[in-house]
């Protein structure tokens, strides 16, 4: 009935499409799309196709079995439903980048739905509950102010992953949540938490990133999002874009047209993740447009 | 021994991929490469590969036979190798574009080689021949001059096939060439001829487009490389690039702009065709990147 | 006390500058950032500054006086105060320009403030009252299906008057309002109301624009953001810009392009005219970054 | 008789403008166009103007005295005249960007002219030489292998400098110019010798950029232009770009990209120091466009 959306990735050999559209074929599931591309340096072979039943419904667990039995040892293969999956979105007090999703799924342009925001500042519970989003508020500043008080980082961290967790998210994103996740934490998302961060040349560490760079006298401002590992900010990338600026313009308005152009780099990296069209190869990602 | 590529596009029918696959598998043809699409509006599949005998050498004629007993009627197969082909460039008084490949060319960054230069003005000669390459002038003045001394449009076209013709071309390019080219002559080198042309938001007809612009006050130049077809720059677009420009920009800086984008999205346009990434279908390119 | 923006222009003549800075320190107006620029074509002067008194207010009329007698006959001159200054939004059907708005008033990014959204279909009422703002609905619908009942092209547009002249508005924003207004109607928002268009290269006349440049196989699309004048989609260009497509996008993504560059072109052109950067010249625009 | 570039930049003080329009009236200098701009973090002014004489010629020294009377101390006066500047070009063995500006050059679109190329390899002398432009070899070799006999690093500089010097250029551009430079040598061409790198989000430090982008699966390669100062790569900015590519592009086809905006923000920049558009300040940079 339902279109799905078949994923493989596994060390490259010969005739793996031949073996796959053959599995295809027998269980009369027609191809919609398909699109396969192959890392010829570390010769690693990754398909994407969305396919159709040509009558009754696909038997995903089956099909799944029946891929894996042509496939070299170690292969990963993938079967989901096209629907629009559940997302959390966590955030801290910048409204631009949530605010753009939330408008996004509002008038129908996310290949996904929000059933969640998180915020370790309450300051932008006004707005996202004006999109009829629920807003949970898991704040740190005890953790902060009195650090013996009992609310450490493993505490805020598991009131963190209970508050996403309660929504089962099929994704989080990450939209300007301005606090340094551990290792442990990240590894629960693995896959499935996007972050977007401001990038620039060269890059600036340490605080007020836009004073830098307009220190510096940069011509251009961009933006990263990439899937969030234990390395901060390192993560495999997912989507990134610029936008010129020069010397007429303020830090202010740098940090403008930096919110800008986060926005929407977050976004189309929220939209391709919500597509499966984005494979995670080592450091880097393969994505399938 | 050497690469070929392997190119396929027919109507779309179940199965396509695993019957090619099975066909260069068969002839022991190791993919390196290979990208698909199909077009969903037509139903019409698009294949390119480029592949490395396991053994020996690809006996193409041959393979092309094999492929086209498992392809539905209609398919159109070409197997050609992977290699320098020879071009030739046709040009009136404007350097910027022919300069740009004959610099390409002579630095080894194109995917092709320069045989020779057609001009219906000489004024380009010394920039051609700086470069080692044989500067054919073909004048058309006579017959705008004296319409009734006999070098008739058909005539000038006639001696321009001969001088392209002189140097058996793969693929030609129109490298702000201003002469309007008939149908006849068009279709000679249909799907090999390659043409570049400004474009603006909005579009301007008629001379001085560059003033126009400016008297519009648009603030996006671009430029748009196309297969010719007997449709005057309306045929197949292989690339398209803009560039911004503002206020400030006076006519000659406006038309400084343009030639720069039109440089290089010729540039772009080129290399694409000389790889064979680019299929063309009705009015519309498929690109394999 | 408050900064105010001070804008001239006026035909080019010796010491402009010099007359209209001297005016300004008679004044003991500090000039904080100003910019000038001479149309060289049509020996045009324009300026635009932001100023500060050093003491007191500043007295807007004696100050436009005290200029306009330094300056050649026929100057324009406008002394504003930088504040929010109220915009009304028209919309029909689609939500993606008049959202991206919303969004921005919402959360501080905008240099106005949305008073009043007026459609001529009530289907984005509830996006538009999510964010406390007044919606209008102004049929024309009677005016299709009736055209004798009376309510003709002048009553709709009368009704379309009174609703946005309710709200005083300083700017009108068409965000993909589909009716041709009528030239008088245009008329009485002259110079202050912006329309946003898509922009093909090809241009594309009549319906379904994507699904035509989807068939012409373009590489990119763009968007245009103009002043409304008697011509349609032909005033004086404030932004532009394009985003890339290609052969795999279908006609429903090249929309979705087409919307996301949409929104922002519009968003661009609406901030700079709320901060008084822009100035109409004949058909043209300068734009003081 | 010629055109004149004025150029002031000096600390803020009220009325600057109103000063120097007054003393270019009192010398009958017809200004074309003039741009200025206050960096308001530093309070600092920067002036560009391009004067034509009513009549008779300018005195450049004279005006210069008139101007600075009227400035405040520490103030920066220039008076060049627009032609076509003396340019020295150091290359080592990638032709892209050397290439480029010779043929701009050789096509009359570069606002200057290039009087001598040098290469601390040969290889590049058959490309300059077509163009007709001499070429001088000043070769590092002993130095790296043979540290002992005499041809240390400074000695090295030396010869380079007096290659340089013999032509008596106005701007030197390093052209993938493959040797750090020590400071002392730098300061001899201070604000006046340009440097293209490679830029990348995020950045890559060591050999192997390409490869190391490449296995970071960036999706954008980037091009800074910059004056040449002590600090390797940190100097003031001029221009920048970027250009996308994916997880299809080899670290090959990543460094073609690379190459081509290389030699597009080069040439840019080198446009712009050319036209005295750009003004040093600090580690920053003002460009008037």
């Amino acid at each position: 009935m339902s279109r799905q959306i078949v994923l493989v990735d596994c060390p490259d050999s010969v005739g793996l499409i031949h073996r796959i559209t053959g599995v295809l074929g027998d269980r009369r599931l027609n191809i919609e799309t398909n699109q396969e591309f192959v890392d010829t340096a570390t010769r690693h072979f990754f398909f994407r196709a969305e396919v159709v039943p040509a009558d009754g419904a696909v038997a995903a667990a089956a099909l799944r079995a029946d891929l894996e039995r042509v496939l070299p040892a170690g292969a990963t293969v993938r079967v989901t439903a096209v629907d629009r999956r559940p997302m959390v979105v966590c955030v801290t007090r910048e409204p631009h980048c949530v605010g753009e999703l939330l408008l996004l799924d509002a008038v129908g342009e996310l290949p996904g739905r929000i059933v969640g925001v998180v915020g370790n500042h309450d300051l932008l519970r006004p707005l996202v509950e004006r999109f009829g989003i629920p807003f949970t508020h898991v704040p740190h500043q005890r953790l902060d102010r009195v650090p013996s008080d009992g609310l450490d980082r493993g505490a805020h961290e598991r009131a963190l992953a209970a508050a996403i967790d309660a929504h089962a998210p099929a994704v989080i994103v990450l939209a300007r949540y301005m606090r340094v996740l551990s290792p442990d934490f990240v590894s629960r998302y693995a896959g499935r938490m996007i972050n977007i961060h401001h990038s620039f040349l060269p890059a600036f560490a340490g605080a007020a990133p836009y004073r830098q760079a307009f220190d510096r006298g940069v011509k251009l401002i961009g933006a990263t999002a990439h899937f969030v590992t234990a390395e901060l900010d390192d993560g495999p990338i997912i989507a990134q874009d610029v936008t010129p600026v020069d010397h007429a313009d303020t830090p202010e308005r740098m940090a403008q047209a930096g919110s800008d152009v986060e926005k929407l780099v977050l976004a189309r990296a929220v939209r391709l993740v919500l597509e499966d069209r984005v494979f995670v190869h080592g450091r880097r990602t393969v994505v399938m447009r």
